[in-house]
């Protein structure tokens, strides 16, 4: 068999989130031992439940043949069983008669228009924007939904990169995909470095810096990514940090990639949209969520969307930007219908005076509260383990403190790998997402139950002690 | 607003399955014609039933919290409505056991275990295959669960395109996600012509004459596709021409492609898998399937599954192949878990002695029945159009008729767009998939309504008597 010769990109890219310790993760469990698995931002594989609201209507969606015996059920109970919501069922309806083909059949390659017309009214509406005439509204033609939000993301580098000689900058550190992503593409990463010390916040040095450093080296910068709230860090960016970044890309030409999937997981800080941020301004602004995240936590049914404000001006070509973004969909048909549905559901919450109302209400408070007291507890178990510090109002899914002290010809991956071995815990090492050079950092997410943190907090708290002490 | 310079090669993509004329169609559409739309293969948009039991288990997935209920009302059914198939609710609740998780968390990267061990459980049985010694097994380990078969497709071609001097072998007329994909990752594309008047078979000589054309022009050959029954045509490959294949892969040290997502829509030919013809010769192949097209026509969940066998050596890395098809797939997380657990259920049909057999049974039977009466009468009516020829054991979802007599000045582009204006019938040219120059056809879908296709068969006989007569 003759060999081949196969992509570099790919021979060269990481992904560290699915990397070395969460596979000798998986190799341990596998061998009996307890894991808490706090390398990924996976709620329902670690216990969290689905808002009931949500599977009453997908499930009906699949199938509509019990439609009927549910209305008849919803008069009729039977004692010991709960029914399906009488929203849901309300719900359902709309969405099959609107959706005309079902779940089974390939959608426009956008996705469901009237999903993105309701995803364009849903942004509007967060962003408290009455109809001023300044205001660009959310316009539904540029809205396209995508499995997950790392399809929409993909879909925007690959179109802004050419070869080596593109650059995106992207925070360090950042999430992986966006590393990548753009290793795949050919393009070049360049790092801008967000200030941990004061909340991990932005300001024109910093960005000025990276570009200057770009420039220098003759790379043509498309566009800056910010992850807000922010993964790995789990920070919420303030308002000066937005509007200077929102200043720096209109001074210097960028689009910007704004990855807002955290935007509902905010605890103790505001997240203010870059569509609300930029209002009326003319900078490309590629704006991402997902039904992953936030209280939702679908992340196995893929659901998200890409909006598209300002789509850049094409030099070598007639056709608008978001044909091109068109044609890559259409390659792909269509994101699943299943995440589209979601996605709905995602932007139209139920309303008072639905019977849905309470009982989404109440769980979306519960897992909330729940994801802010462990972010609590771990946060507060820092205080005990020798030169661990943690910055930054606390959002997304994560916590990404640093480690002051370690031993020599140790680092964070080493320390990452031990705790491993030693407690069963598992985190991410900071450098599996970049991190300003001589720092060391570790990536928790803080899904799993309270009470098996509560369990592994002191484990993890000898560890620490005695291993940046040995 | 500075304008940027984008990717060429995505400017330079065509996908006409979703161009001009399928665009025209829906405006025309919007302003009230009736369009009979045979450009896509999308069952379920065209009327076609999904598959009850599929439907069953997915929508008990969704909402496991009904299980209970359904159990209860299999026992004391309630009388003007059918119960749930005690079989979907056993199916279900071994795959909600199996799967721990859910439907809401990511998988594997390269999904359920438990499912691509199906998958291969699957193979090794529709290849009628005893445990013989030499005879290589389906390893669970090379299977990947994907969104289609599109994503898998994908992820080959980038990985074993590097740049422009890295050829890929697709034959003509081809599924447009080759070509467009091969653009894509910045490969060459080249042609191959099976012998249409031989009923599209292949030989030794005309993929040698590819072959030695891209040798000519320094193009290293990696890979050849082949799509078996093939899209647009229709035609189902007979064993002669696939044993051609894969000596000639054999010999140059090529790849194989086989996209075999056709693989249930047969009506009159047999279809021999590629995994079973290569047997346990040492050639490196990548075997694709779906859940969107045979009886199952589930297209907008976007369940597939992309099988490896002999994966390449790689001169560049001491990674192996599968690791690196791995590690892109750990980018996109994973996919979409309606979608895996829909290939779950394609791969394990309901069997004889469960209370779901029955039906699915005549389900399928009518299905595919149907297929069969739709695409014998459109071929039927090509006999009364002038000079339309129509080569190939019936196989797809397609036919592919030649269009020998055109007036000048005209091409099959103006021929299917005049159709559709004149008639509504929706019809992609054959230059949208390429064909020999100087020859014209289109591609049906003979998917609507057999009514729908009775009513408009006259009206396109007239036109094309009409338009090639002119």
């Amino acid at each position: 068999m003759k060999s081949v010769t196969v992509n570099q990109n790919i021979i060269d890219l990481e992904y560290a989130v699915r990397g070395p310790i969460p596979q000798r993760a998986a190799k341990l469990k596998q061998q009996g031992k307890n894991i808490i698995p706090c390398n990924i931002g996976n709620p329902q594989a670690l216990g969290q439940k689905p808002i009931t609201f949500y599977r009453e209507v997908l499930s009906l969606l699949e199938n509509p043949n019990i439609i009927e015996r549910e209305k008849y059920l919803y008069q009729n109970p039977i004692n010991k069983f709960d029914n399906i919501s009488n929203h849901a069922i309300n719900v359902s309806e709309k969405l099959l008669t609107t959706m005309e083909t079902g779940l089974g059949a390939y959608t426009d390659s956008k996705g469901q228009y009237f999903i993105r017309e309701s995803v364009a009214k849903f942004i509007d509406k967060r962003d408290s924007i009455n109809s001023s005439k300044s205001y660009l509204q959310s316009n539904p033609d540029n809205v396209f939904l995508t499995d997950g939000a790392s399809e929409g993301a993909k879909a925007v580098l690959e179109l802004l990169i050419s070869d080596k000689n593109d650059g995106i900058m992207i925070p360090i550190p950042q999430y992986p995909l966006y590393s990548a992503t753009i290793k795949r593409c050919g393009g070049t990463q360049i790092n801008y470095y967000p200030n941990e010390d004061n909340d991990w916040a932005l300001n024109k040095e910093i960005l000025e810096d990276s570009l200057q450093k770009a420039k220098y080296h003759k790379i043509d910068v498309k566009a800056i990514v910010v992850i807000n709230p922010a993964n790995p860090t789990g920070a919420i960016l303030d308002s000066s940090s937005i509007m200077q970044v929102i200043d720096f890309a209109e001074e210097n030409g960028l689009s910007i990639i704004a990855d807002e999937v955290y935007q509902e997981n905010l605890y103790g800080g505001e997240f203010i949209s870059f569509a609300k941020a930029i209002n009326n301004r003319k900078i490309p602004l590629f704006s991402l969520h997902s039904a992953s995240k936030g209280y939702y936590g679908e992340c196995g049914q893929r659901g998200g969307y890409l909006e598209v404000r300002n789509p850049p001006k094409i030099n070598n070509s007639e056709i608008p930007f978001i044909n091109l973004l068109f044609k890559l969909s259409s390659v792909n048909l269509c994101s699943n219908t299943i995440g589209q549905a979601l996605v709905y559901l995602m932007v139209n919450p139920p309303q008072k005076g639905t019977d849905a109302f309470d009982i989404f209400t109440k769980e979306k408070r519960t897992i909330l509260d729940d994801l802010f007291n462990k972010a609590t507890l771990i946060r507060n178990s820092f205080k005990n383990m020798d030169g661990m510090e943690c910055f930054g109002k606390i959002g997304a899914l994560y916590l990404f403190p640093r480690l002051n002290k370690l031993p020599d010809n140790s680092n964070d991956f080493d320390y990452c790998m031990s705790l491993l071995e030693e407690t069963g815990l598992c985190v991410v090492n900071g450098s599996g997402f970049g991190q300003k050079a001589g720092t060391h950092h570790l990536r928790i997410a803080f899904l799993p139950s309270i009470e098996s943190l509560k369990n592994v907090l002191p484990s993890w708290t000898e560890f620490h002690n005695k291993y940046v002490n040995q």
